[in-house]
């Protein structure tokens, strides 16, 4: 399975692309698709759209995961919040491609088991997870990691509950 | 010129389209596009973008108006209207037309000239002003009447102040 994890933003939309095999996570990409912030919004949400639905056509997700926070620091950060979204899950209605969100404490909970840790924390797990050198690169791309591996765990953490672990013998 | 108007609302998208030549506005179409609330999020965005795509065809508005509240009541409604908003501005991008947006209180002002109106004030100007036997029903297609009808106002003004008002003898 593959899963694109979205860091929603309008000036920088965070992106990581992760491939799983049970336990299993492999990193195929993760970035940041960048607007002028000059641009008018219209043609920036455009920009987003165009570049998001060649991600798409290119690593071929299963699912989409996007961070949504429950609260925002205020209605105008979430406005654009709002916007980045709704391009993001319009892209994955548009593919046919199922949407999950979390929230930003659902992501650190799953990522580090502690809701309340630091980014470099967070960061840190990814780097680990991921087998990578160092942390990845931009913060949003990092950050769109942690979704994609939120999803991961939930999938993974569900399908145990149903089906119950394998036994080793 | 013809003008659309857009009421951005995730479960019920306003509209109004109106054909403008100077100061004289027709009325050409209005409603609501409306959503199932059950559905999920990603599924409504992508039937709002569907519909709004098939209304611009439709009516080849030449400019798009859209309400941008400045502040709103609260983060999930913020949320909310930011996801409708970047539906209807990336459809407007998407054919290449201009878009612009306006407080609820430019609209206001621009429709009964008082900020601080009621909304059956605002109605009751929109029914007058287009020359209807009542009111535009529902509520979201009037508030989307008045946005095109707040663009068309600001369009004339701006015209007037940049070439001077037509002298009659």
């Amino acid at each position: 399975m593959i899963i694109l994890g979205i860091d929603p933003g309008t000036i920088s939309m965070g992106y990581g692309v992760v491939r799983v095999d049970g336990d299993k996570v492999e990193l195929l990409a993760a970035g940041a698709l960048n607007c002028q912030a000059k641009l008018p919004l219209a043609r920036r949400l455009f920009q987003l759209h165009t570049e998001l639905d060649k991600l798409v056509v290119r690593y071929a997700p299963s699912e989409v995961a996007i961070e949504d926070p429950f609260v925002a620091a205020n209605p105008r950060s979430a406005l654009a919040v709002g916007r980045a979204q709704a391009i993001a899950m319009l892209v994955a209605a548009q593919h046919g491609l199922p949407v999950f969100t979390y929230t930003p404490a659902q992501v650190k909970q799953a990522v580090t088991s502690y809701g309340g840790s630091s980014k470099e924390q967070v960061q840190e797990m990814i780097r680990l997870t991921l087998g990578l050198p160092q942390p990845p690169q931009p913060n949003d791309a990092a950050d769109a990691l942690a979704i994609a591996l939120c999803h991961q765990r939930q999938t993974y953490l569900n399908r145990l509950v149903e089906t119950g672990p394998e036994r080793k013998p």
